[in-house]
């Protein structure tokens, strides 16, 4: 092969990542993406620079202009990276080639690599983040329409696998919803902090030797040409913005994993109470009848993967030193996987929700699957007053055994002599004992629990 | 071997969790105080339920009377609570056993096991908070004054292993506390709601069908009797209290990690540049003058731990249906050791801190080692502009080379022709290099940022 | 609270793990279990020196007479860990105090902690392993039964949720088994050695000066003595056997996790295609209908959380100098919970595995649930030949979207024109369609797969 | 921004993996080699079944000769793999437009899409397995010279970061050589098996319905024409293959990172033992002096991730039905980054072991440090059989303590009455004391552990 084909052969185009490929997400996240940041954040460090006085204004303006990062050769940075173990080398010297040489002198003052990988970091995560929150406004957005749709609309409620009591699909997609809004306060409230600090974090090359309290205010300024916040100190070994970043997209994958494990699960064959229209329901190479919940599946293994990204990224917390020697390195490759999986989620998500609907007339033929034993609790609660706990209880355990080999609740029940002779006393009606046994008549506050979740808002983004 | 025996032999006393042992955060996460835990939520639900009048008065004085964990078997509980996989199933039954026949009907009424166990987890973690909020302070206060009593104490920072440019061991602990607050301020500021739902989180079983909305008012009571914040939906499978409290407890491993770290990194034989007194450092079995970093070691062990069993929290979020069969008993257990993982490590940190002082005198001799190369970054700041870039960085590197076999940099330095050149022609004194090449007069604004580090206090405890 | 409610409080007597407390792994993991371990590793030690002529035979056979669990006060050597960080250096304490006082000075001779301690988890791993695999074999040998029952019994396979084509109830049993004998065979074939290095791995304190190399005879016979394998070096900060360990157990809680999965899938209201009988059927607290899978949820729960505690065991390689400081001691905890929780699902397993069988005729009706569609990977497989791939694709397509909204496959196909002129033609009878439409003649190798996979029995043990 | 740019930006060419970008472990993983991999295992299913008679040789001539992924347009794929969530749909679409007409309906005739990607998987992991071993090989063969040179040359032992008793770097070597044996010979006995199944894994469509039991023997030539074992089961929800493959994955991070954390300690400033040549010796944006252990930092970067990545294929193995939705598409990516990470490192370690060396008078002056403290097991030794075990600790304790603040020991130790009293009565020399202090003196069995551990070769590869 020669090199250039190597390089294809090499390169990561999405190929495993169905559903990345051609997302926004992935543009965000790209090695252009974050070549990109990387070149910001030297451009923010000239003008804060200028504007402190510490180098000429055409300077700061010649770096600026030539930061592009389709001017670069980027894949000879990758390749130059190896030498000192990361990108920042190679790019100060082309950057560097790439001013007028009066300006090549004030790229990268003063700064560590570092710095700008950070800022870079926080740069592309805060331009990811946008489209993140975009896409999970979309999804509380079409949630809080079939919550309230269906905030009475029967259906079993679930527990280990088995039909337990009634619950209302209302309530469970307010439940995703409530998940998906947890996850996106998280992650409007972190805090995405721009990162100088110099070789040690003293930010000795940068201070004026005569008063160094004063390079503060050019942390201040770097932090505003950057878009980003101030951090109180540089944040080189002190890793809470990386780990709490994991910790939110870990938190942000499992909520949109709750909401595809349930997706999952109503449209197994034999349940069918969901309805997916648009994007998501995509077909077989063999089998032209299938439609498969590709959306919910993809989001499903992004669930899977995020809490491990996320735990090396808190693990990589405890970095000796001032700059560790492996720590740092293993966030890199993580956290952009980490982004990337959640963005793609969000987008995949965003587009099952909007085509999301209910069957509630399979949801209510699935309630009878039982015979009326989804209502046992209820009948428990409404017969032991009449007979006694111990009475009661023989009489149910009795009548489910018969429903379970297929009978009706109803008529096994009325067959048992206790049921009887409440009938025949007149402390119970037929009408009652019916009514007792519609799953839609045990619906709690089901529906009011939707109008509560309903009335919550996202909370306003930093 | 007899039962008992067996039991016994079973049993995990902390023989393998040296500092655990014995410490506060033991006996708050221990069986023990997990029933204890099961028993105050089987209580808070009995008078709540008096208050809101559908139970009588004494009835829940009865339950509340006797919710005592030391009058149970426990151990026989969690034998029994193998049929149904969770103890609240025995513990239900061995309470009703407890109160008098009267009352014994008013037991776990219209609540679900998880209802039970998720408050209980609560209760737990919330006292146990208590107790890691405490230790973090400590640990803070102590490095607050270590960091203000160094913060111009002068030492080499270091980078990938090796020395970069000096630092001061202020900064460095300034970065330790740092951490310890962001950890602290996440931890104050987790919501513990209590949990109430009944078997699908309908509140079916709790509500007066007449009037199910005013369910809601006794989900609050509840609350309040627990101890605990007011749940907005029911979240037997909306897990964020849960995925949250695992976060928090990774990223509090993380930043008393990074504390660790240091200080094995400071106290190897080689380096020796802190003191170490009261606990912590240990003795060895077979070698008579070790004193033998523990604590440190013990809290890194912990770092290398926490994040694992936060990422199975996280994954546990992804709970199909209204109970998932497996993600919810995976918590359990790992919630568990996360919080006595944590609390022992910071129990130990706070011991460390106590006990932990700089050694000035070996920093400074550690400054020297390089013979002056810990400043090369500075020369180069300093002879560019006098002699260009290029040839700067020609002299500094020829001289460096010599530096590196041993001979001192201020010597090789004045030998380099183009130095040599500058100081004849008076452009550079010989009093200007050897202060250029003092590593104490190169802090750049560490004690500054120490000031401005210092003037953060802890977050209001919620 | 006094100091002995206090230890009892913090104990951990099994509440969190159903299906731990009581079981034979819990004992053979328990505290107790590693005490034996520690002396049993002392004793051996000191019957390998005697044998050795190093010292006295009737001081190893006080040693060893002495080194009983059930004489120490298992607690107080926990409390004493903590100074050192480990458990060894009490116990040695004990042990001397424990045994005639000329004895005393031979106790723990030339030995580290850590040779004793990672002899007594390789003791304990050895323990358990023998229990979990012969509940591995219980396993096996039921699912073999079920298989071979069930070679041919037509079930609807699922892929992505939903139904793909037919497979058989066996093959998916062998399946199951053979992923079970994958594990058992990884953990049959661990090696599992012996420790012996002394304070930095090289034996000094152990050898003869004027004779160094006898000493690694000493390992051979310590190894004998001990029962476990004769290590190729000290491998103190070689962590091969823990990590290959925690990998072989990960593999094994994945191979019984799939099981459960799919017993979870399989036992669901809406399928119900298992039948459950013995253990592992669990009640509800309020639900008297309700039968729970209580094992595979156990079972599965403890997939989830297998692989983190592996993925510690892994990073535990990673370990610095001749003892790392904070690697070793996070292994400890995580390896006995490793073994603690494989060692309950297998047992758990066993159980479920026992008391399963199929329920043929329901598997048949969620066969017929599709009309048909389930096998019109089949149908086009056939009519392409008859009428080229597009043609038959669209009458196909065209008789799926009727058969999807509840018509039968066979009616629809038969009315769309492509059909019709097969038939019409003679190329094609009703009886050929009627046999392509038969899910329980489009079973393809299935049976033979299993005849082929039941022969594969499990490696003899080592 | 275009199309092409927006692609562009997001491709993943290495910027954030140095050591990776250029290397060949990339290119046998990336996009190009697993699209080669896909289409490989389309064309050996059609040799297979040609040459079982199913299909025209010129048809299998066909698509193996179209079976060539620069002919395809990767990113489009990539793109068209969204609606069915897997690249294989597209692919397959697309080979049959690249072959002749009467060729295209043999193209993945009675194929899964799953046949296809596990298969590819397959081919990838084995082609990335031969690099990486024969990488390890040149790891291991460096550090079996580096350890013979250095089989007996002393330097302190180091546990708990503290001087513990001498070694010898030989032994050290050897033990890093030792865990890459390990790994490698796990990697090289790794089964890689060819995956065929049909839909549902019972070979339905690719079998005779007359004859279904020979679709054996073409699973077996399609195993032989992809150069890949014949499963014995078709494995797609039998996910041994996977994650074994993370386990010896993760085990070599482990090996590999042992090498690295005390290549890390040894280069420290302060410590300086070795001596590091050729690669991965990497320079500073800022510091012109520092040579950076970048391999040893890459390295360990890698031994801190591929654990987590092994976890979550661990975890793929609980996979519900007969392909689930999530656990295996949660595969893809997490396997391929840890390949790329593990042969990177390898390339790494190679080059690192390859320009290693000791430096052995910095060894003997680290020994020197603590004045003799570092034999103080020795001295114990051979002073309690003269003074009894209390009074020799008592000397040696109190020695030790002025030995730690800067004293010799030996002459301190000479300044006890005790120590004073054996000289005085002939029953010690000055000559054996200074003896007993010589670190180089008790390096027990080191050196015969090295030539023990030398003589374990690799194990043939299979």
């Amino acid at each position: 092969m020669t090199s250039p084909e190597r390089a294809a052969s090499a390169l990561d185009l999405g190929l495993l990542a169905p559903g990345r490929a051609g997302s926004r997400v992935e543009v965000e996240t790209g090695d252009g993406a974050y070549l990109q940041g990387l070149l910001d954040a030297e451009a923010a460090l000239a003008r804060a620079q200028s504007s402190a006085g510490e180098l000429p204004k055409q300077a700061a303006e010649a770096i600026t202009s030539a930061a592009q990062a389709d001017r670069f050769d980027l894949r000879q940075i990758a390749l130059d990276a190896r030498d000192g173990g990361n990108p920042v080398i190679p790019l100060v010297a082309a950057l560097r080639a790439a001013v007028p040489d009066e300006a090549a002198a004030y790229v990268h003052r003063g700064a560590t690599s570092q710095d700008i990988m950070d800022t870079a970091t926080m740069l592309v995560a805060h331009r990811t983040r946008a489209v993140i929150l975009a896409d999970l406004d979309r999804v509380a957005s079409a949630l809080a329409t079939l919550a309230a749709r269906h905030r009475a609309t029967p259906m079993a409620g679930r527990t280990l696998t088995q039909h337990a009591v009634p619950t209302t699909f209302g309530l469970k997609v307010a439940g995703w919803r409530s998940l998906v809004l947890d996850a996106r306060d998280r992650l409007a409230a972190l805090a995405l902090p721009a990162q100088l600090g110099g070789a040690a974090g003293t930010l000795a090359a940068l201070a004026d030797s005569d008063e160094p309290a004063a390079v503060l205010r050019l942390v201040e300024s770097f932090a505003a040409e950057s878009g980003l916040e101030v951090p109180v100190l540089p944040w080189h070994v002190l890793r809470t913005p990386i780990a709490e970043l994991g910790g939110a997209l870990a938190l942000t994958a499992g909520a949109l994993g709750k909401f595809a494990a349930d997706v999952l699960v109503l449209g197994r064959t034999e349940i069918a109470e969901i309805r997916q229209s648009g994007g998501g329901a995509g077909g077989s190479s063999a089998m032209p009848h299938k439609a498969n919940p590709v959306n919910a599946a993809l989001i499903a293994a992004t669930a899977r993967q995020v809490p491990a990204l996320a735990a090396v990224l808190y693990s990589a917390m405890a970095a000796e030193d001032e700059r560790p020697a492996g720590a740092w390195h293993a966030e890199w490759q993580n956290l952009r996987q980490a982004l990337r999986l959640v963005g793609t989620a969000t987008e995949l998500a965003a587009e099952l929700a909007e085509g999301l609907d209910a069957r509630p007339e399979k949801m209510a033929a699935n309630l009878a699957i039982t015979g009326g034993l989804i209502v046992s609790e209820r009948l428990v609660g409404a017969l032991e007053p009449l007979l006694g706990r111990s009475a009661a209880r023989t009489a149910l355990t009795a009548a489910s055994k018969e429903a379970a080999d297929g009978a009706s609740l109803s008529e096994t029940l009325i067959e048992q002599p206790e049921i009887r002779a409440l009938i025949d006393a007149d402390r119970l009606s037929s009408d009652e004992l019916a009514d007792l046994l519609d799953p839609a008549s045990y619906l709690g506050a089901a529906p009011h629990l939707v109008d509560r979740a309903l009335r919550r808002a996202p909370r306003a983004t930093t």
